[in-house]
């Protein structure tokens, strides 16, 4: 047998999941600062649950992995976090509306493994439940500006409105039936460029109106700007829609001071059950081209899921944790979480104490447990990157002092536990 | 189509969640200050992997649960999180020992549902991998100590070792091959009763050897005591080893400060693994009788995944995550996460600033987003148990106040927002 992972998944460790830990902190802080309360669905649901009409579509059941357990009932896997909530808000009639919950975890598609492609992958996501009003769409866009802050990014979001789209591309009077093929193929702009999506355009709804309908789309003034002359070229009732509710979207943001959000009315995100506001972030700089958070209103697919078919409005932002983790990795030095060694002369019990009251501070505090040397302990702690070593032999014991050695400089002096504590800790602040 | 969870799986939300993250934070602060680091593997494992030799045997291979790639690649869901580090260390040979890391989340097995007993539940483990002596396992247990400590329950810690249990079968004449049967029997005292066991025991090695055993392993008596007398009446090498590493370890436990630790001669633990220290922690009072945490020393496993077969020395600790919610969450009250809820009196625009500002400083804050008015709004703060509430018209505004309202007692008082900050976190506080 050869010891390996299941392809397209892996470990995470070291430096790695040090950063993703700190990501995933920060973020939840900001959700519960929101007022988003955690929920957690379980991996396994029931393949029925996941295949149902409103979930997510044909596409991504095909990636779906399939199990049974004994009693033969049909499984999955869930594929992302949306769908369990649906399920969720459709099991508890009692759940008081508005419901905000945020939620995190791995994903599981399987599909093609490529560079940057998993099988198993993270997803952190907040969504607003049952709250039709761009008050909403505006809580999850200023969340956003504050959780990039919090990680040091610097993000612009792209913010669209499907009302909008759908309004400009009825505008040039393509049939109702190939609006969504229009929507879905705008939003291979970024990846494919303009020329290759008039193509595919023109193929299907003629050259004319995709010229159109790319000339308007590809506006590329301020907010005001462009919606007012997008309102001067189209006379349908939902793009009008579209167009009020951009603006008092805009009027939130500024309330909220989001100043990184920027209209893009080509802007379509590639999932149809999406309803109103559509938003993409990206680094404003950098290797990484993908979008680093994504999200937008979905007001018909909650309803889906309940017998009575009512409208559950609904809007939600999902976090590209792995992204986001390769974009903080590349700038940080390999790390290491442990702020002291405590190395025994002699008899290892005589090192215990010690490294108990460190703990007990909260020191993250390493003690050697494999009965080495001082020497062979003072260079694993070099090769770790640890900075402080704390030597205790019968001698120092007896006269109730440790020898603390600072690594950086090679310094050594003798302290009392307590001393030797906070002399660690402001070392560590700095 | 019903919607319903997947057998033996559940949601987790309201208050068992926010237990089960403050209990989860509080194991990993631990885990971190005693130098253990965080790894995550896939939940998705190679059937291969999982189905070895030194892997979890095959009463558990029985309830894994499988499934294949588009690739036809036989896989299966994690049953544990040790198999998985063992698969880990064999593909990273560049590992420095020792190797302390910690690990949670979910893990599953396809057995019968019950109460209490789930498909999908969660496991939080710490594991030293590559250091053999008595003082990574008083380390365990100290840090056991320290969890109960930090969530405030009264546990005691019973501790054994194989190496002595091994001795006193083998000192009565039990045979080799029936070495194994013996001590998954004795694991069964707690659940089925002394007379049960004896009768089992009987059958396969006779009445005489089973009440030799059985006597001599009921021992109540304190460590020296019980060691001393156990030591007069065998004579078996590995027995006295396993004599002399308890007490080494009692020793360390001593210079540690744990107290909660008892030896209990006739614990065996489940499993086949375990080559030295055993130990399993319970509540000392309370309704719930299951182990909150267990682990103890395994010499063997790992190095079966390597292909030089060398033997890697590793003892490992795991938290009951499920059964530890389960208790705290009983003599917990109802609890809500927000802080605060800002109500704007008209525009909903007006409460914007103030909300922002209230989360910049960390306070989990709702913001009506719903367009009630302020008597819904305000009950709605009463149903969920929201004490504060702040209220905001254009009167407000324009005077640069909000009406701070306390819902416990109903007072309202006319602050700047700074004010209303400090207020609120006092009242927090206490």
């Amino acid at each position: 047998m050869e010891l390996m992972n299941s392809p397209g998944t892996r470990d995470e460790s070291g430096k790695r999941i040090i950063v993703k830990d700190d990501v995933l902190r920060r973020i939840i802080s900001i959700f519960r600062r929101y007022g988003f309360a955690h929920l957690d669905t379980p991996v396994i649901e029931r393949f029925d649950v996941l295949s149902a009409k409103y979930a997510g579509g044909s596409e991504i059941l095909k990636e779906t992995f399939k199990l049974r357990d004994q009693g033969k009932r049909e499984l999955c896997l869930r594929y992302d976090l949306t769908v369990p909530l649906a399920r969720f808000i459709g099991m508890h009639k009692e759940i008081k509306m508005p419901f905000k919950r945020y939620q995190f975890g791995p994903v599981f598609r399987d599909g093609p493994v490529k560079l940057g492609r998993y099988r198993e992958f993270w997803q952190c996501d907040a969504d607003i439940v049952g709250a039709g009003s761009m008050a909403a769409d505006a809580e999850l866009l200023s969340m956003a500006q504050d959780v990039f802050k919090s990680l040091n990014i610097d993000a612009s979001i792209r913010v669209n409105n499907r009302k909008l789209l759908n309004g400009i591309i009825r505008n040039y009077g393509v049939k109702e039936d190939d609006i969504e093929f229009v929507i879905l193929t705008l939003d291979k702009i970024k990846k494919i460029g303009e020329e290759s999506v008039m193509e595919l355009l023109s193929e299907r709804i003629g050259r004319d109106k995709s010229e159109g309908i790319m000339r308007l789309v590809s506006d590329g003034s301020g907010w005001e700007e462009t919606l007012n002359r997008v309102e001067n070229e189209i006379g349908d009732k939902e793009g009008i829609e579209g167009i009020n509710e951009l603006r008092t979207l805009r009027r939130l943001l500024d309330e909220f001071g989001v100043t990184t959000a920027v209209l893009d009315i080509s802007l379509a995100r590639g999932l149809s059950y999406y309803t109103g506001t559509v938003f993409e972030a990206f680094l404003k700089r950098g290797r990484i081209k993908s979008s680093i958070a994504a999200g937008g209103r979905y007001d018909r697919m909650i309803g889906g899921y309940l017998s009575s078919k009512e409208e559950i409005k609904a809007a939600g932002i999902s976090f590209g944790i792995d992204v986001l983790v390769d974009t903080l990795q590349e700038r940080e030095e390999e790390r290491d979480d442990i702020d002291v060694m405590v190395i025994p002369i002699g008899d290892s019990a005589l090192g215990i104490k010690a490294a108990s009251e460190f703990r007990g501070k909260g020191l993250k505090t390493l003690m050697d447990i494999m009965g080495r040397g001082p020497g062979k302990n003072l260079s694993y702690c070099n090769s770790r990157g640890i900075r402080f070593a704390v030597l205790i032999g019968e001698k120092e014991k007896s006269r109730g002092v440790i020898k603390l050695r600072d690594l950086k400089d090679g310094s050594e002096q003798e302290l009392g536990v307590e001393e030797a504590i906070k002399t660690i800790k402001s070392a560590i602040k700095n």
